[in-house]
């Protein structure tokens, strides 16, 4: 098979790895000219992915008419904002047996658009022909081969078995779930509940804890993707609770570290500059907790992040907050 | 309330305090008369949790009969394999309007009954009178009052909203949940798990590996509990997820420990010595397998535990197995 994998930073340069492990012969787009030319003839991603020996079956290019021509997979992992702008020019060069798939996280914030959807759109496929990769999967562990799983899902069985087929490894194990909407849900709700975690660590808190905030998270997560037609069974899954808890438990993860920074005390500005940039979750809250209001559900975790992010409550009082509400059963 | 809390171990000692926080008088039991003693004057169980100041409503006493004298809760934290032995002898003296709390983990093995039903049995109480206490609870942290909730589970409602009630502070949040099985089947079958998180994490491998062990550990832990006529929604709560995972991260689990000790190459005999004894789930191991075989439930980490433990499978082997089965969806 052959799969065009649309950006080189740290997932896609990894993803495009398992590809070729798993047999695919892979073209790896780029905007950087030097780095795509050192990909391919120095197997070395030495930005994103230093000291990783890549596979001779990734070829390194900046062309991305090139890269699309007669590919079997399209994978799209660059910045969700920007990922239409780059993805429409390609509309009319997908090979009409080809699928995409989206490696993104998160929403497109001027349409609020789910990235598969934006993808779909920007290349004019249907949603039968493309499908998500979401599971417990930092970059850095499966680039050294570290056993893993993962999603694949699309709302189509046969895309999500060909491109499970395509990934599939000895240390890299796809599972099929056709519920696209709560997949892609939990991978964009996420990054609000590894904000909480990281408060709760930066106040000294430990497994106990973490373990709450990350259970009660995927509680109300979930009570929120069964009103917009989600399926319950993916909150739970690699999707859900794997990938929650690999990033809550990563120090590499920056909406868990601007949290411990919040946690320990700084102001927002402050916990920015320190964690060296902003993090998702920080601007995907206000809306996650406006979709949450107009569906009437209740997420008193993400309530009390969007409390202490942005309208000055302190931290110390979160807890506090949280634990004093209304005695109820673990299900409601 | 009156409570009595039979076993001053750290985690009866630690739920005595929460009980104490709460509100209630609380009467703490074990063998050992100066620790008693000390309990009672020092207010510090310097064997178990030493450094943390007890609350000054809990006494200590090694009287059993005095101590559930006309009390509200019985709650009972002994070592699962004596517990019986330990309360038959009460059996005529609880009162009529006591309830009794489990916070007991695994199973009796002459009888193959969960915790709650030894209480119940060995107490002459009906299971409406019986609940169990279980959730990311590792006792360290809860004594130095770190946030934290729980699952409060009876067939009773009444039971388990008296015992929430009992235990509820500004630390400690219970959740009720009436699926008594499914919430002791968690606790049974984690340590399982556990020691296949930390085989995995002796091989040096990281965030990924685990959060893929844990969720597809969860996943045929409610494959069983399904067939045994728990309610799926328990498995991904307090006492599934969130007790499997701060035991996962907490380094003073045994099961954890002794699965690391494996991974890192010792026979098990060597891992026993090195843990400082033997761990639940590698006896419980082969009852879980022959369970799940006895109702055709596949468990393939169970599977590769107890062929680890007991059947010479060389550790490097497993994450090779568990990779290479058939692709499959993720709810199968």
């Amino acid at each position: 098979m052959i799969a065009a994998v649309l950006g080189s930073g740290a997932w896609g340069t990894t993803f495009a790895q398992v590809l070729a492990d798993a047999g695919c012969t892979v073209r790896l787009w780029g905007r950087d000219e030097a780095l795509a030319a050192r990909i391919t003839t120095e197997h070395e991603n030495d930005r994103y992915l230093p000291g990783i020996v890549l596979s001779a079956g990734i070829t390194g290019t900046t062309d991305v008419r090139a890269a699309v021509d007669d590919v079997d997979l399209v994978v799209v992992a660059i910045p969700s904002q920007s990922a239409r702008a780059t993805l429409e020019p390609l509309r009319d060069l997908i090979p009409d047996k080809a699928v995409a798939v989206s490696l993104m996280k998160g929403v497109e914030l001027s349409t609020d658009q789910r990235m598969s959807q934006v993808v779909g759109d920007a290349l004019g496929l249907p949603p039968d022909r493309v499908a998500v990769v979401s599971g417990p999967n930092l970059a850095g562990e499966i680039a050294q081969r570290q056993p893993t799983a993962t999603v694949v899902s699309s709302s189509d069985p046969q895309t999500a078995a060909l491109v499970a087929r395509a990934c599939s490894s000895g240390y890299f194990r796809p599972y099929t779930n056709p519920d696209v909407v709560g997949v892609e849900l939990c991978g964009a709700v996420k990054n609000v509940i590894a904000l909480a975690v990281g408060m709760a660590q930066g106040r000294g808190f430990g497994f106990n804890t973490t373990a709450t905030v990350i259970t009660r998270g995927l509680a109300e997560i979930t009570r929120l993707g069964l009103v917009l037609g989600a399926d319950a069974e993916t909150f739970p899954g690699l999707a859900g609770m794997g990938d929650l808890m690999a990033t809550c438990a990563s120090p590499s993860s920056r909406n868990h570290t601007l949290g411990k920074h919040i946690g320990q005390g700084m102001t927002l500005d402050e916990a920015i500059v320190a964690t060296g940039g902003t993090a998702e979750g920080v601007k995907s809250c206000r809306s996650v907790l406006e979709l949450a209001r107009s569906v009437d559900v209740d997420m008193p975790i993400t309530e009390a992040v969007v409390a202490v992010l942005h309208e000055g409550l302190p931290v110390g009082e979160m807890a506090r907050g949280l634990l004093a509400r209304p005695q109820k059963s673990e299900k409601a």
